[in-house]
Parts: C-alpha cells; sequence; structure tokens
C-alpha cells in the first residue's frame, strides 16, 4: 500500500473512450489513414491535446505541490453577506496568484460534506469553510483529516486545527440589547440561525451579558432561533407580535429575516418604529431608504474576506500556525430604536 | 506529439516534494526505520493516500470521460440576481448527480477568460457562462475551442456553437416604456450596463420600440449606458435629474443601480413618484417594504438556472444539439408609475 505506484498513461484505449470511439479509428487517424475523415482527425487531435495538457498540469501541480487554487464552501449564496466575504477573499487570493473556487450548500449541511470532499479530491491548496452547522455526521472527522490549511468563517470545530475569522457577534450584540434597555425595552425578542453556530451561541451571548448587567430577567419564549429564511422570520415574528405578552423590539439576525419581519409588522398591523423597535444585522443596498430607518448592526463582509485569505496565505507562503483572528462588530442605532410605549 | 505519452508516476521525490522533506526521510519512513518518528510515518502514509487518491481518481475520470462537475463563471457575484441563477441551476444539476463550481470574475472580462481556462484545465463536464463583456480579445476564440458543452446566459457569442437562456428584455422594457407614454412621459431615462452585452441591447430595443411606436423620438443623452454599479446609477441620475432637460421618468436596470438612483432623488430634493417615476429591473428582498412601491420588470432567475442546467445536461447526456430558450419578463407597474406632471 504505503509503496503504491499509480500511472497515468495517456494511451489510444484512453482517447478512444474519452471520444466515444473506436481504438482502431483512433489508431487510424493518428497514423493519418486516408479512410478517417478529418473531422475525425481533428476530434483525436483535440482530444490527445487536451488530455495530455491535463496531465502535464497535474504532473507539474504534483511536481511543485501546488494547484494555485482555494476552495470556499459558502452555506448559502441567497445570503446577501456571501457577495462581500467573496469579494474580498477573492480579490487578495488574486493579488496573491491563487484563483477563488466556490461551491454553495444551499443551506443544506451535507453539501457541506459533499464539496469539502470534492475540493479535496479536486486538489486545492486551501479552503475556507463558511458550514452550514458544526454538528453535522462526519464533518469533523472529514475537516480534521485535511492535509491543507484551512479557514473557517465563524464557526468552531474544537477538534480541528483550523485557522478562524471570528466576528465579534457578543460584542454587537451586548451594545444593541443594552441601547434597547436603555430605552425602557424588556422584552427583547431574537429571531435568528440556529445555536448549531458559533455566531448564534455569540450573539445569546452578549444578549444575556446585557440582560443580566441590567437585572432584566430571560424569557425563553422570546427567543427564536433556527434559521436566517425570510418565512422562519415572517412566521416567528407574527407569532412573537400576536403572543399574550408581545416584545416591544425585536432584533433580527439577517437581511431576509429582516423582510420577515417587516412582513410580520404589516400583516400585525404594528407600525416599525413607534409600536415596536427593530435591530437587524447586516446591511444591503437598499436598507438606507426604507422609513423608518433601521437600526443595524454591522460586521464587515469585506474584511471578513479579506482577513480569511490573509490567513490562508500566511500558512500556505510562510508555513505559519493557524490563528484566529476576531472582527468588530459596529451597533448604529436609527430611527427604529425608540423609546418604549409600554412596558 | 499525436502519441505523446504522458506519464504521472508517484515516486518517492514526489512525495517528498509535496511534504517539503527529504527523500531519504520518505524512504525510510516507507521502510518503517526506527529513526523515523511516528509524526513522520503517519505524514508520509496519508500523502502517499492522498496523491494516489487522486490519480486514481483522475484515472477514473478518463477512462469515463467524466467528472460530474459543471463550472459556472458569475460575472459579478455582488449582484443579488445571481443568487437565484446559482441556485435554480445547482438544484436541477444536483438532482442529475452532477456538482456546480462557481468562479465569480468581479466585473473583470480579464478575469472571464482566465476562469474558463481554469476550468478546462482542471476538467469541467459543461460549463454555463454570465460573462462580463462579449468583446473582450480572445473569449470567442477560447469558447470556441472548447470540447465540451456550453450554455451562454442571457449573452451573444456569434461564433461560438453554445446553447443560450436569454431574457425577454425587450418586450419587459417595451411594455414598462409603454405605460410610462400612456401616464403622459415623454422624457424617459434609461440608467443601465453597456451596450456590449446583449442584455442592453435588447433592452434598448425595447425602449425604442416603444418610442417609436408613440411617434416619441429618441433623445441620446436620456440613455446612460455602462455600468450596473452604485456610484454610476447615482451619477448618473443625479446628472439627468440636474440637467436642463430632466428626464420625468428614469428606467434603471438593476438593484445597485436602484440604490444609487434613490439616492440621487434625495441629494437632487426630487420625490420618487410624484416628482419622477422609476421603474427598475429585478427586486430583492426588502424592495417589497421601500415606500413608495418601486414598478419592477422582473426576469426570473431561478427559473433562468434552471433552464441553464437543463440546455447543459441534454446535451452532456442525450448528445442534444445546442438550442436557445427565451424566458420571459413581466412588467409590474407600482405606486412610482406615476401620471407626467410635466411634459
Amino acid at each position: 500500500m504505503a509503496r503504491k505506484r499509480a500511472t497515468v498513461p495517456l494511451t489510444i484505449k484512453q482517447v478512444a473512450d474519452y471520444l466515444g470511439v473506436a481504438q482502431s479509428s483512433v489508431s487510424r487517424a493518428l497514423n493519418d489513414h486516408p479512410d478517417v475523415s478529418d473531422g475525425m482527425k481533428e476530434r483525436v487531435r483535440q482530444a490527445t491535446h487536451e488530455l495530455g495538457y491535463e496531465l502535464d498540469y497535474l504532473a507539474q501541480s504534483l511536481r511543485r505541490g501546488a494547484t494555485k487554487t482555494v476552495g470556499f464552501v459558502l452555506r448559502d449564496i441567497s445570503n446577501p453577506l456571501f457577495a462581500d466575504l467573496v469579494i474580498g477573499a477573492g480579490k487578495r487570493l488574486d493579488e496573491a496568484g491563487y484563483s477563488l473556487v466556490l461551491m454553495n450548500s444551499a443551506q443544506d449541511p451535507e453539501q457541506d460534506v459533499g464539496h469539502i470532499n470534492l475540493f479535496r479530491r479536486r486538489r486545492v491548496d486551501g479552503l475556507i469553510l463558511s458550514l452550514q452547522s458544526e454538528n453535522q455526521p462526519g464533518l469533523t472527522e472529514l475537516v480534521a483529516s485535511l492535509t491543507f490549511p484551512i479557514v473557517l468563517v465563524d464557526r468552531e470545530l474544537p477538534k480541528v486545527n483550523a485557522a478562524s475569522v471570528v466576528v465579534d457577534s457578543y460584542s454587537g450584540m451586548k451594545r444593541a440589547v443594552q441601547h434597547l434597555i436603555t430605552l425602557g425595552h424588556r422584552r427583547i425578542g431574537f429571531v435568528s440561525g440556529s445555536p448549531d453556530l458559533l455566531t448564534t451561541r455569540e450573539r445569546l451571548r452578549g444578549y444575556r451579558a446585557a440582560l443580566q448587567a441590567n437585572g432584566v430577567t430571560e424569557e425563553p419564549d422570546l427567543l427564536r432561533l433556527k434559521s436566517y429564511d425570510q418565512p422562519f422570520g415572517y412566521e416567528q415574528s407574527l407569532d412573537l407580535l400576536r403572543g399574550p405578552a408581545a416584545p416591544t423590539a425585536i432584533i433580527v439576525g439577517g437581511t431576509r429575516l429582516l423582510a420577515g419581519t417587516l412582513a410580520a409588522c404589516r400583516q400585525a398591523g404594528v407600525q416599525v418604529g413607534p409600536d415596536v423597535s427593530v435591530v437587524t444585522w447586516d446591511e444591503t443596498e437598499l436598507m438606507p431608504y426604507l422609513e423608518p430607518a433601521i437600526s443595524v448592526i454591522l460586521r464587515h463582509p469585506l474584511e471578513m474576506g479579506r482577513l480569511a485569505a490573509d490567513l490562508l496565505l500566511e500558512q500556505l507562503e510562510h508555513a505559519a500556525d493557524p490563528r484566529t483572528v476576531t472582527v468588530a462588530t459596529e451597533y448604529i442605532p436609527r430611527a427604529t430604536s425608540m423609546p418604549c410605549r409600554s412596558t
């Protein structure tokens, strides 16, 4: 096993299989036989060229031990945050001579595993992982078995020796909740992704720290933590607003959740701002044109992407040890952080 | 050349190069020499496994002539339209057992060419191309030289035998302009991407058809066709609104342009709706919450993505000829399509 000698010769059979023609046709084409059409000769010539080129490329990659390609597993391309992450990472990697190749997991944690396997099989020099779940069976073992550098984006895999870009979700959340409490709010809803994710756990930790610092008792029913999708934001916000002890403020975990929450407020006949304060994570291009202007907690996705690339490059080019970098967050109160009318 | 025989043997030297250690270390590790640490033995074992696995994978791909991988070149991931395109195509390809791998060109047509080359080198079974420009030097030749199926997304490369998903931009634009003319508008601005793209040419054709059908003279200064970016939308809209013959309506080509146009209206002290009608291409999750509600022309990106995958799969699995499919558009007038106050 250890002395295994794999050989990939470019044979007439392989060219024939590649083209789906008989071996004799390939052989005659290569010998410029008059019975073979010019079209077939051209196809054989091109296939031989393509396959040979590819094998040369692989041989070269093996020699220098690098493909100059980095993979990026995106848990959900429909989250606008990821565009900036990709742009930030792509720009930095491009400057360093690396190509960035993406795969979208469409919110399916099984796809995360499949995509990591594909990137391994197809050989990348490193991987950036924005995972859908930290608890997918087989995930930790798979990532731990990789022999190239890895950067996690706001995720925690305790048994894996990987670099991480971590968002300071704790501070952003704590500041927003503290501000709402100062404005008189006590029942503050929180609608966001699953506590399966470091992101959610850190936000929750900030939420609780602010409550505790102000002697406010946590009400478990105000926490709706399962998904970043618009329908989830709608259903949970509506349920909260129509419940017996409706929140006077809601913090939502992302842009699509926000769209759901705004729809729920309309449906419940509740005015965003005067009737219920709303704070959202992340900003998209149209947010500045919503009336009233929505309070926001920003994490800086371009910067996060750039840092992810940096953490990968320092391992690839300078054999640095993997390390964790924390990205600051910013709470920007706007018109939808209003004094509480009923407490 | 034609009989070239490429060979990729897995040698002790390659394993040593891959690990960055001396050949003698690899040799001793393979012979279970007592002087070699267990860590080194494990690293050699793993590298041999990885490299052997990879060569097996390549050999297998060559044998069956397929990698079950499709590449997608995205001209600009920051355009929210592309998330749905990717999701639509990815779902369909996944059902058919193919993986979708993405590369983002970050609005740089040179990157389009680089990415196509990388996908060719790394072997994909097919490519979906959303190109930044149809006129990038070398592009047509490169795409024409590919030996696997290609699907263009709303682009035209006359010398290339590729399938296409084409948006019926003509009809959507014509309907919107016709409606604005019915409302009394004569000076209708149009801010969008470059006429380098089929998308823009078809929109322009629809714009002109509606003007002509109503005997309205085209004013070249009202056409601002160069980019889909927010700053371009802002600058051009502001310039139009402050010009000597300001438009009474503006049609903008996408979500980021819309954000720029809305900013320009604020800056110019012009009320969107009453003072200037606004129609935009494409909808994002927050658009329904803008006041007043913005008129929109929809193209159906999930459906476009699904169709792109279908057109690729019918070539891959049924050896179908490449063909062109047109996707309908829809004009939805809302509060920002208002009667013209001054003509």
